[in-house]
């Protein structure tokens, strides 16, 4: 018999009634029923009820040792009475009646109790994730990011992606976040830095003429952290050879989709090849954002026109001002108080706008200063053009185009939210597509990239040198769920002629791109294919699957808020010879205030 | 039709006859037969060869364009003539004859000839990597690599692992090989650690209830390089619970033999369920090395006894100081010369050792000073012990047992070698089992741990408790093939009690225990299961299918041997501001003779 177990705890069924076994795990959980114990054996895969009466060897130990000890329980398998049937347990027909016990490991008492759902501080259940990973709710978590990295990997290789690894000791870069730095210590005073993304080696893997990349990717940016930011996150990174956009979207659909089916637990999925293109202005204008929640069925709309001679004073100057004027309906609030229409109001003053505007109707009745300003023929016009009832109310965002979308997408994510019209149960995906290449920094009174300085530019060298700058598009395109953006991607910049022409309309000479990007640029004058990607974050998509609004909740060992880990002390102090290893000593942070010393500081520099 | 390919450079055939095709990739070849120009296009999937006559628009193109320039070429796929079939090429039916072309990418002049086997240094190939990569073995190299990686994880997930990645931000360690340090932002003077293994993550993953664990796991060790290291290399990492030894080899031996089977291009491998298991101390004996090359069928013997009381001198006065005397069989060496043996004993001492004696035999004929000494009668016996014939050789090598041990593994391998006895075409997997739990220091001149002091020493407390300290066995093994060690491995020590008693036989307090390795003390104390695992070497893997002996071969991207990555100029150096950042700064080297600086740079310590 095996030194540990014949059966895991999930294994073990009717069928097995009177078979001796051998059975190992934790001691989930104790019940005394007077002179009889029963004993919840958790393992991975299951539970198992053992039970030890007094005729038992194991009694006493058992009714000793703490929860959460290991041991191996020697016993027989009997059915259960009907009546202690557990038709939620895949061993709930059986109980394991135990001959004997053997004590594998003694728990001390615990931080923190197993066996049920109770709240505990972050900082407890990190200093103790061993024993927090235990808990039924964050060990499914971790099993299904498992699951779903295994799933993802399996779709990119049976889309003809093969996966690459790609150095994690890199070049530190100045774009981008905050690198984390490695100090040499063969080459004194220099750093490798750890890679924020693979973006550069994928694209020279392209360049090397591997055809279909991909990698299950870690990436690390030194950023401030969030509830979903870690420090250390996996992205699913990939890039493609000789493709155009829609090559791309082909080969991400169905990996994306067949995943979500795979593991969303029965929610509904944009099925592979129905994903909706929406151009990044259509987006702007209809969601007020460039990552649209499509379960949310209002739309909004730009009804600017209504108002260049309206009795309304407000708005025509706004118009008159260049400005625009959007709305967001609120369907069937006839019966909502005045209250709701000021609170969100309200909101929108507490979130730093100017205000949110509204019309309230009953009965095709309109009520509110807009509409009583504005007159009832033109509101009745303005409805007939929306297509809204005699019920619907109007929420009306009002100023610069930019601040009159990002009001109106706040508002409408608001008002769906309030009238509970976010549909539940699914995942609807879109790709953005058709953002601006370039655009007006109002800042520095000049044009400047608006994403992406190496995506192509639709059109390419023709546009670039015959169409008005604000006019081009990119061939970039983001993937967003459920009102998450999942990644960006583009079709890359292949040809340094284009590269140098983009930049010059950015205002950078072909010398500042060459001491910039030299690396790129040297490999694209050595025969370089036409390749595109992306790289939809992996932390996200399971935190989206496993319905967790935080991001340590899906990462089995995650740092904490302050990028610490309280179980192993990291970051900690390490010892002068390991300094003087790498060439670099410590220094005290410098005080704002403490011009003597930061200058001192910089000496070292 | 595509706006890149219709077909990759692999897919056209006979069958493709008269259609209209596009194609794209790179120039690798061109050959002009006056007027006709040849051109074989290459993409990640093979060769094509293109046609292009004085008709073809596509001819003058093609004609001045550079090799290694990318281009799409529309064309018709015609059938080639018998003679001009190239069976050796899937595509070497057919070729296309170009309509048109266009250049997607013009190729400046090339570091180094794609279509050439020819030897380039590393630093060129690493620089110009994206180019190297193109280059036929190189590329074949990767894409074994990835496949191999590939094949592992679905073998292990078919084995029931289930893959997690642990944190490659982690706490530095005292233990080991020397830590890539990564300082920290948020917490002035404090580091951490690239991973040399996620052993203490994995560990704690079984702790926390997780019945499989693997992953594909980076790892890090800043030591000096060599042909066979890089900084940065990849583990099979793997751990299981509630097994035994003979558990975690049957979970590997599917896996390795499975990859090697699938990969070795028609190599024998040996078959899963059938790796020998070598005893440390018989692995000593038979083969000198606990690495050994099974390949070699030549086995060493310990023949001390003989020479107890021998007519020569030397042997009699090594065994009589404790000493030993192993012999080595040359079989079938009477027609190889006396310079032949003499030559090996050259080798031996070019080695550092004393020397390597030889005992010489045709057809019966005992010849050398050795057997001159010991007798004709006293060889006859041994050599029928040995169970040699009347033409072979022997070589002696004696000393103190460890050096005796050393001499006679080395001298085996290069017997084998030079008689060419090692078996080719073949992998050879053993495992080393058995390691002494301890060993005496001879120069501290006390009991130390032999290899890891966190295995499980067999017989636990029992033996710790009523055993000779280097009589206890170790629950730890080695998994080695054709002479490589692949990896170590251990069921791991998983009871605190007996952690500290094994500590205490290697000199250490339970506090020194408890200060150094708190972590897993404490975890192990809160409901801990037997558990053990190993971690074979991807990159030695690939290196041995891939028969290259050096690791940059099989690396996409590697650093060179000093750490440097050519191509993206790391390590580089950063600003001052990155350094602020990170409340660090640089320091020179101090030299060896410049106390007064060392003394200053040691302030900031």
């Amino acid at each position: 018999m095996h030194a540990y177990r014949t059966h895991n705890c999930a294994a073990l069924t009717k069928a097995d009634v009177d078979a001796t076994v051998r059975l190992s795990g934790w001691v989930h959980n104790k019940r005394d029923h007077g002179g009889v114990l029963f004993v919840d054996l958790r393992d991975h895969y299951g539970i198992t009820q053992i039970v030890a009466d007094e005729d038992s060897p194991a009694l006493p130990v058992l009714d000793r040792i703490k929860l959460e000890s290991v041991v191996t329980i020697d016993g027989v398998v009997k059915a259960r009475a009907d009546a202690a049937v557990n038709p939620n347990l895949p061993t709930g027909e059986i109980e394991v009646f135990a001959r004997d016990v053997t004590v594998q490991s003694r728990a001390d008492d615990l931080p923190l109790i197993v066996n049920s759902a109770e709240d505990y501080p972050e900082e407890t259940r990190l200093k103790y994730r061993f024993v927090d990973l235990r808990r039924e709710r964050v060990h499914a978590n971790i099993m299904l990011r498992n699951q779903v990295i295994t799933s993802l990997r399996r779709r990119m290789i049976d889309q003809g992606f093969s996966e690459f690894q790609t150095p994690i000791l890199g070049a530190s870069s100045p774009e981008g976040a905050r690198d984390y730095l490695v100090p040499s210590r063969l080459h004194p005073g220099r750093f490798y830095a750890l890679p924020q993304a693979p973006q550069m080696f994928k694209q020279l893997l392209m360049v090397a003429g591997f055809d279909r990349y991909f990698q299950i990717a870690p990436c690390f940016r030194d950023e401030d952290l969030r509830a979903d930011r870690s420090p250390e996150f996996y992205q699913l990174d990939f890039e493609m050879s000789f493709v155009t956009q829609e090559d791309v979207f082909q080969a991400l659909e169905p990996v994306l989709a067949g995943v979500f089916e795979e593991f969303s637990g029965g929610k509904s999925v944009t099925p592979a090849g129905e994903f909706p293109r929406i151009p990044y202005a259509e987006a702007m204008l209809k969601y007020g954002t460039d990552k649209p929640d499509l379960r949310n069925p209002l739309q909004i709309s730009d009804v600017t026109s209504h108002f260049e001679k309206s009795g309304f004073g407000l708005f025509e100057k706004i118009v008159g001002g260049g400005g625009r004027v959007r709305v967001i309906p609120a369907p069937n609030t006839h019966e909502k108080s005045r209250k709701f229409f000021d609170e969100m109001n309200d909101w929108a003053r507490r979130e730093g706008f100017a205000g949110l505007g509204y019309v309230t109707r009953k009965g095709g009745e309109f009520g509110g200063p807009i509409a009583k300003n504005h007159g009832t023929e033109g509101m009745e016009k303005l409805y007939a053009e929306l297509g809204l009832g005699e019920n619907d109310g109007l929420f009306f965002a009002a100023g610069k185009e930019k601040d009159a979308a990002k009001l109106a997408g706040a508002a409408r994510t608001r008002v769906g939210e309030e009238l509970e019209l976010i549909e539940q149960g699914c995942f609807k995906f879109c790709w953005i597509v058709d953002f601006p290449m370039f655009e007006y920094d109002e800042e520095l009174k000049r044009i400047d990239f608006s994403h992406n300085p190496f995506s192509m530019p639709q059109g390419e060298m023709e546009a670039l040198e015959n169409k008005d700058p604000l006019e081009i598009l990119a061939w970039q395109y983001d993937i967003v769920c459920n009102g998450y953006e999942l990644s960006s991607g583009a079709i890359r910049n292949h040809k340094p002629e284009i590269m140098y022409k983009a930049f010059e309309i950015a205002g950078y000479s072909q010398e500042e791109v060459d001491a910039n990007f030299s690396g790129m640029i040297e490999a694209f004058k050595l025969g370089a294919p036409p390749h595109g990607g992306s790289a939809p974050g992996i932390d996200r998509i399971v935190m989206l699957l496993a319905d967790e609004p935080n991001i340590r909740e899906v990462i089995a060992f995650p740092l904490n808020q302050k990028a610490q880990d309280l179980m192993m002390g990291a970051p900690s102090v390490v010892s002068p010879r390991q300094l003087r290893d790498v060439h670099i000593r410590t220094i005290d942070p410098p005080k704002a205030d403490d011009a003597e010393k930061a200058r001192v500081d910089n000496i070292g520099d």
